[in-house]
């Protein structure tokens, strides 16, 4: 059944500064059907992403920033609802970066999108399966080479990505030790996701628990935070150590760019390397980062963890809560319309 | 001849700062004799480097800080003169960090020599085939991953490490931008050395000038500055680009810590790393490093530029000038004794 409206959320203003759920308008459109070639997904579950501010302002990034009115970007999950083209049948389960709409029609190119072979748990597609599970595997094992015994540093730790980070260097034989911001992410990390060790940056110091943690030094850094914690692990790296720079959401939230890490000159006396990378250059080997991650989810070996916030309207609503630190795990929202 | 007297600098403050000439002292002892498994050297031609100034200061970097009073550390070339050594006779021409000093006692242990097997070129010696050949050598190739047709870029690039650098990416076949700090530096670089193109960074705007000479950005950058130039080049990445850390002269003066690279994140969207590295790692493929290095040179494809300052008095002055970008090339100071 395919419902005669479709909602859908388009960029109103540009950020200054914080993301402000007023950047984002509803809407709502008459449901388009498909014509030969095409066809209708409903969007089911919603991922909220700290690059979804970067879609939003008007920067030369590594994504063609948004048009102000223009449907907001980001990835979704959901069902194929009416279909004009063979390769995209009714009831086949789709992941795709199909924007804050109940509905999109897409011709499987204009938007690509991967068609699931078998039914996928929604969340884990957009965590563990998805870009953000993605980012974790190919980050660690392809910039972190990680090593038996490796001491992993992950800040961000209860994050989409950093969670995910620790709990495969858990996999690969590292002591990991996670940088969180509250008692319950730190509990969740370490009782259910088995971190080694974490360290709660809102209340300790969180150059002194390094020193006490790892007195040596880290092999590697998992950065997904920039800022003074990157300058803090720049200070403490073993020798040969990788920082793998995965994103820097202490930015997310400046209008003006702020100071470099002052400690990067301990790269040469570590003879170590800071290494930034994009999702986007592995697109080749999504299908064995797929497999790999969810053989790991399959044994229990890795857990999927959720944010879920329940109803499409509040997607602005969660985009700002995740830049506050509001989520566990990966931050979603569900679409109200589609509840079984 | 063995002189009976042995002029010797020996630290008498640490720098503050700016290296000052009255931070080391000049004495004169009586020369020593080599007892049963030693020998004596005389150092000819003395290697002035930036990172003597670190040597210097009371830091926990790479190498032990000197003692107030140690005679200064330094890499020489010179002659056994006496000896009492089977592996070490007289007039063997070595290479080690042997210090300021007219003559150096040592067993070939304590402090390590190399023990050349055929005369070789003094100034090559402390330059090309030296610690300053070598480190460009492995920080180009093993960290900058040329490939023919890249877009090279060094800093420093009149300077010891800088030009061999250069010369190295010519004969691997980048196109290679140095920016230097003089008029006849450039000149040199061009009309001597065969770089491509120059920028003067006290004359122009660094950032314009590399707009105009590598508008799609650069495949490396040998860095051996850091500093402002660090950071523009750091903004003007190809895609997939590294970052050679080797120096920082711009930092050798400072006595804080200045500030980090503000436009390190770019290191992410340009899938970039920066990657720090020191020479001592390299100690097992020294022989591969100067056996390919030598080859360049008899083959005229390398050329051994240095300035050289005569007269051991004027060891303190000198390293006050290659500070003050005085050089062309290797900075090296020739012993007045030993003049023939």
């Amino acid at each position: 059944m395919v419902d005669k409206k479709c909602r859908q959320f388009t960029l109103a203003s540009r950020p200054a500064g914080k993301v402000r759920e007023t950047d984002l308008a509803m809407r709502e459109i008459d449901t388009p059907s498909p014509a030969e070639g095409e066809f209708l997904v409903q969007n089911e579950f919603f991922s909220l992403d700290p690059s979804m501010k970067g879609h939003m302002e008007d920067r030369s990034d590594y994504r063609a920033p948004l048009r102000l009115g223009d449907i907001m970007a980001g990835r979704t999950v959901g069902t194929i609802v009416a279909s004009e083209h063979p390769d995209y049948p009714v009831g086949g389960q789709v992941f795709g970066f199909l924007g804050w709409s109940d509905y999109t029609l897409t011709d499987g190119k204009r938007i690509p999108v991967h068609l699931y072979q078998d039914p996928v748990d929604p969340e884990a597609a957009l965590g563990v399966l998805g870009g953000t599970g993605m980012t974790a595997y190919f980050g660690l094992i392809d910039i972190g080479e990680p090593k038996r015994d490796d001491i992993l540093v992950v800040s961000g730790a209860a994050g989409a990505t950093g969670n995910v980070v620790g709990q495969i260097g858990q996999i690969l034989g590292c002591r990991v030790i996670g940088i969180a911001g509250s008692e319950d992410k730190c509990r969740m990390l370490k009782d259910e996701l088995g971190f080694d060790e974490t360290i709660n940056y809102r209340q300790e110091d969180v150059g002194e628990s390094l020193d006490q943690l790892c007195p040596d030094g880290m092999d590697i850094y998992f950065d997904n935070v920039g800022g003074e914690i990157l300058d803090l692990c720049l200070d403490r790296l073993a020798l040969h150590a990788r920082i793998v720079l995965c994103g820097g959401i202490s930015h997310y939230n400046l209008t003006q760019k702020p100071p470099g890490p002052s400690n990067y000159f301990n790269l040469v006396f570590r003879r170590s390397k800071m290494h930034g990378f994009l999702l986007t250059d592995y697109s080749q080997r999504f299908d064995e980062a797929r497999e790999q991650l969810g053989t790991w989810l399959d044994t229990g070996q890795l857990i999927q963890k959720s944010t879920v916030i329940e109803g499409f309207p509040q997607l602005p609503a969660a985009l700002v809560k995740l830049f506050e630190g509001y989520n566990l795990g990966k931050m979603m929202v569900r679409n109200d319309k589609f509840l079984n």
